[in-house]
């Protein structure tokens, strides 16, 4: 099912998702692997080089920095497109981590940064990761609870700490690390970004963590620092200005992700629908029946919901970022959701075939369950978004918004009231 | 809560925005009648005389028929600005059934039915309603099954048919009614409008429908049609397209009732927070209590993902009628559905008070419990989205989408597998 | 839908069912209510004495007192017959609060008080209230806020205090009140319960509150005691044990109002069914369109496991007291929200006369609403359902079992994997 | 979380219970094979000897035929602590489908064919499998498009076609196939049960279909009868009463499989649980977070219920086999569901983990997916329960129950109401 565009998009962009759906369709979904299979190096490779020939890869990344240069309320419908197929988005350059990484660069990092880690990475010539999260009690789903340290030394600093879930991190060319830092100047206490790249003495990749999901190159291994050092050079942005930078890379982050996956949560839909065509139960072919028909009509919902409130987030972290990233947290709870039920109930619809490899609807199902969990779990932002709602709405109060919470209460009867009354 | 903004609107609309939401606060709801009475037609008189003297009466109507002339794109914010309050839409004369009304006559109507039936609906001088439901088995869910007659008479028409749950009626100055009609000259067989002045003789109210809501003016009574003559001029639009012009009708009323509930719901909500702020439990704040928050951040999600729905369905229906009206569908059932969920959570974050008429939400509960029906049911459309979902993907493979629900299937084994295997 | 019976009841209860059964349904049904109107005072005095010539009054009191004896393992299948009308279990004399009063005072009564208090109740001379709830800050889903005192004086305590939602007040003969007592003697400090005839001096019904349900007799006032003297024969059990008596009559009667309630939806969902049987639309009965038939699967499994969880629950609480009650919070939550679910799909099925006064069930839906939030509210079962699996967990890992929690890791690579792997 | 036993148990099943909780945790637990892994044939050998040592060894069977006898009504508590660990109910021999299979032979099978084939599958020395399933358009969710045919011959059979989804097929002993067959005699046209050795002529085991749960031994390939002859001795039961066999087979081995998984999905809870009490967020165990909490309570929620329709539907299967096969429908959906939900809360309590194979509860996920849809799906099943309930509740209003589905009308006003009535 493609998206309707309610905003015109302007032509050319309209032509770049045509070309995108025509190379998605033509090109990757052919290369696909086997359900459970990851993408070989070497496709992966072959297919960027066709996506640049085809004029479709880093649609994201400013063209000053080698991308195709959409600007962000416009990256739905092309992550969209990219993501029908589950390695789209990497064959395009446009995936996680390092699709945040191009976003974060190209907002913080200097020229000299920029040419030397950013560049390299929108020509796909290299990988990266970004290392936030650590084993417990380190930061997980509570970045402040951030464990690995960074002194400041002569010329540097020393970073010692265990990462975990480092996604991409094997064969990465380097880490965005995050590592807590004193204050020291200026600058305040907090956390402090760094640029190292992976040859570093010091860091190691530590054992790996098999997750259910195929799609993201470079596992998701420990990554250890030990007494690593990195020149001043290396410190991206300020100090302790780290958890504001995340905020900036997870806002976008988090929504681009929902975009790639509503991508494949169109592609299992579609399908369903196939099967349902094809497919005779009771004398009928299953599209025509209530229950299934239940199902399709629920997964358009939830498809159409996610499309609406993607693009509301994309336009208001353009207006106004930080609405824009509270708003990301309603955009990734309902998303995440929806696109799981949805491909879900595609497995439902096909029956034995949707839990067997004979359709790749079991690995998608697999591919974005972690989805509810990383950037942020369902229920952390739940707490966020009830919290954030309760002191907004106590700001509004307190500007002279009339207060709602005072029930009425009746007079007392005169007398006693009789049985029955 | 109020909705941010990601389309900035044009300044008088922000304008518009904030002198709907003053008025509403500072004038209707303190004039609201006690949760489950009706409001006085006299207190509606008065409000409405304040709204025109606030510049916010009939914000939707087009300024040459006596309105504001916002476009349809960005109703939204001021529908749900008006609905904060119940009787808000009634006040600024952009409730239902009259304000679906104004527009399919702003639409279809010649210059001289503008005269006599637009102007007037839109400057509140006289109410309206709309004739196409019927008892069983009459047109209902299924319009197609549409039994009330118009034979064409020597100069005109005559009318026999019973319609029920015509909402409105009471006190309305005309009725939109929708006949069944043959063929005639160059007109197809199938459905005719016709304006019909409630004073006409043969037109009866019949017995009244007592539903659970209370904020629609003029009840929804049966309404009987017994050898009514309306002249040629009666006709609206075309003999035979009255189906289609019910679409007309139909796709963006829809979409208003969810803009005007939705404002309800976010009056719900606020309830909500506002007693969570002040009622304690076990030694807490409510809005403090993990339970609430999971309720609260809930009831966002529905608000904000139905903001967002409304708003690219909205821009549909001007950019593409024919999707935004199938678009419609989805709104509708994820609006009607949310809505009522946020005011059910409100009640229940507000314990015995939410169920009393201390608070106003149970009527609320009430009052949004018929929207899930009216309009064309959740399970009605969820059938049609459905339907509509398989015969456009049908579409697309025909026009060369890969078909995808062909599983594919293992070699064989060369000899007999062992066991385990 | 009448309930199978997995346990084949006693012949004689099989019998006492039939009985229930017919005399709702040629008794008690033709003479309910309209939608919204509560039962006379004289209709039900005539029902009852019709009651007690069918042999079908007061089923689960104790002969000893006057009442049918049924053993509470075998309440459930008896209640749910009564319920099937919404006056039906007032009729019958087993309606909150008096059945769970004469449960309560069964137990804990000494034989004087049984004869004064407990017998007319049982007889339906009489009607009676439970004074737990107070305004906030007071005992409300946290009963132990308590704020209402009693205060030892000579020969006997005064009570202060005001209390609220006191269902079944007006025209009561007596209240059970829970009143907030310092340690004397034995006695712990803690809450203790009195007997107080309604026409003791300072006792005095206060403001109402009205709230959607309409088949509870007696309303749910405001009750003020002001220096109310009561003698010492009036306290019921011993003093401080008011909060452990209050659970032991809050598991049966928070499971009593799952049974009856559960016979209303079964009156609801059969209502849906004959209308769905009737009814036509897109050319086919409703009951064979596959969204109803979803709606109406719906409902059978949440009656269905309703019914089973009751069952489990009543034999629980005969057999393991302790085990009864914890489970009653797991019954409650599940049964108030499925009974509404059902009730409110009823409505869905039945379109516009489901949210009209032609059919009884937006009064049903009215009816149900609260029960998702008296005897404690869903939240607050949520959450002690939570700590009380989690602190069971915690003492069987105490007591040996095996600790599951603990993620295995994998050996870290021997040398830095390679990119892909 | 172990069950609370409602019914006391004989005191002989108490012991038994006992013994196989011991078992699964001190012997089955320590040598279940990594998440992803299969057990291998030679553990599940050696696990299967100390399960006879241990004496809970086949408890399901008759003691006649080498089982320990448990009637079918306490099975559920026997069988969930089996199914705490994923290979319990292979290891103690009550996996599908040879538990089926046993159940099926036990009930139809003559002395002979119990002597050959029920018994050394009772003693675990031979596997199993069950033909009935076939590629599409054949048997499926629908049964009776069964395809496969056998005619009669000299002295015996002739099978010819093609089944798919033959769980347990590779390694097992032999099939019991479902065809088609004609009319014979005095048996009807319809379809007849074969006991086919698997060494047979002209069976194959075809192409695999790799599905993603693990814990059914044999996998789930492709059939292939090609003139397979087999003597009249073959026949099971009745030529022509296959399908009624299969319902025989059908029901109890649907609620079987909810017991088993029941199991599984308190191993999950557990699991949660004691993630829930070491892991910190925001400085507090998780299990005291609200969100958490809100997980942990619907968990429990969802296994009582279900603990408690499989309890019920048992009892009916034993008291009454038709009522308690419909019943199994209704505990069927029920369980798959609210089982498939307690694992995935499981997954999402322990955040990252949950999805990596640092536990294993990923692939629990995965095991009890399918459970959705094999023995008919949640839709087949939906679909089926709404038409036995539109048809028992005519039967009911055919016998004379009050019609409910008629709106009573309100009388028509006696002159034109006015405006606001």
């Amino acid at each position: 099912m493609a998206a309707p565009s309610p905003h015109p998009l302007p032509a050319e962009l309209v032509d770049l998702r045509e070309r995108v759906r025509t190379f998605i369709r033509e090109t990757v979904i052919p290369a696909e692997p086997a359900p459970g299979d990851r993408m070989p190096e070497q496709t992966r490779l072959e297919l960027q080089e066709k996506a640049k020939a085809a004029g479709v890869f880093a649609p994201h990344a400013r063209a000053e920095h080698g991308g195709l240069g959409v600007p962000l309320e416009h990256w739905s419908p092309i992550f969209q497109e990219a993501g029908y197929s589950p390695i789209g988005p990497s064959v395009l350059n446009c995936m996680a981590p390092d699709e945040g990484n191009m976003h974060m660069l190209a907002e913080i990092a200097t020229p000299e940064q920029k040419e030397r880690f950013l560049e390299p990475l929108v020509r796909g010539e290299v990988r990266s990761c970004f290392g936030m999260t650590e084993p417990h009690p380190g930061a997980g789903s509570d970045p402040s609870a951030l464990a690995t340290t960074a002194v400041p030394v002569n010329g540097g600093w020393v970073i010692n700490g265990e990462k975990r879930f480092i996604s991409g991190a094997i064969g990465a060319a380097y880490c965005i690390a995050m590592a807590r830092t004193e204050a020291t100047g200026d600058h305040p206490a907090g956390a402090t970004m760094f640029l190292v790249p992976m040859d570093t003495p010091g860091i190691r990749v530590g054992s790996p963590i098999h997750t259910v999901d195929r799609y993201i190159d470079g596992g998701h291994p420990h990554l250890h620092f030990d007494d690593v050092f990195v020149p001043d050079e290396a410190v991206l942005g300020a100090p302790g200005e780290g958890f504001r930078y995340a905020q900036v890379r997870l806002g976008p982050a988090r929504l681009t992700h929902c975009m790639r996956w509503l991508g494949l949560a169109r592609r299992a839909h579609d399908t369903a629908l196939d099967r349902a065509e094809q497919r005779e139960l009771f004398g009928e072919p299953v599209h025509r029946l209530g229950l299934a028909q239940s199902l399709i009509s629920a997964s358009v919902i939830d498809i159409e919901t996610s499309d609406a409130i993607i693009a509301k987030t994309a336009q208001l972290l353009v207006s106004d970022p930080k609405a824009g990233s509270a708003m990301s947290s309603v955009a990734k709870v309902h998303c995440s959701e929806a696109i799981y039920r949805v491909i879900d109930r595609a497995v439902q619809i096909c029956g034995g075939d949707g839990v067997s490899d004979g359709l790749p609807l079991a690995q998608y199902l697999a591919e974005v369950r972690p989805f509810r969990i990383y950037d942020g779990s369902t229920e952390t932002h739940l707490w966020a978004i009830s919290r954030r709602a309760s002191s907004a709405r106590r700001r509004e109060v307190e500007a002279g918004a009339p207060f709602l919470g005072t029930p009425t209460r009746h007079p007392e009867p005169e007398a006693a009231p009789e049985a029955g009354a």
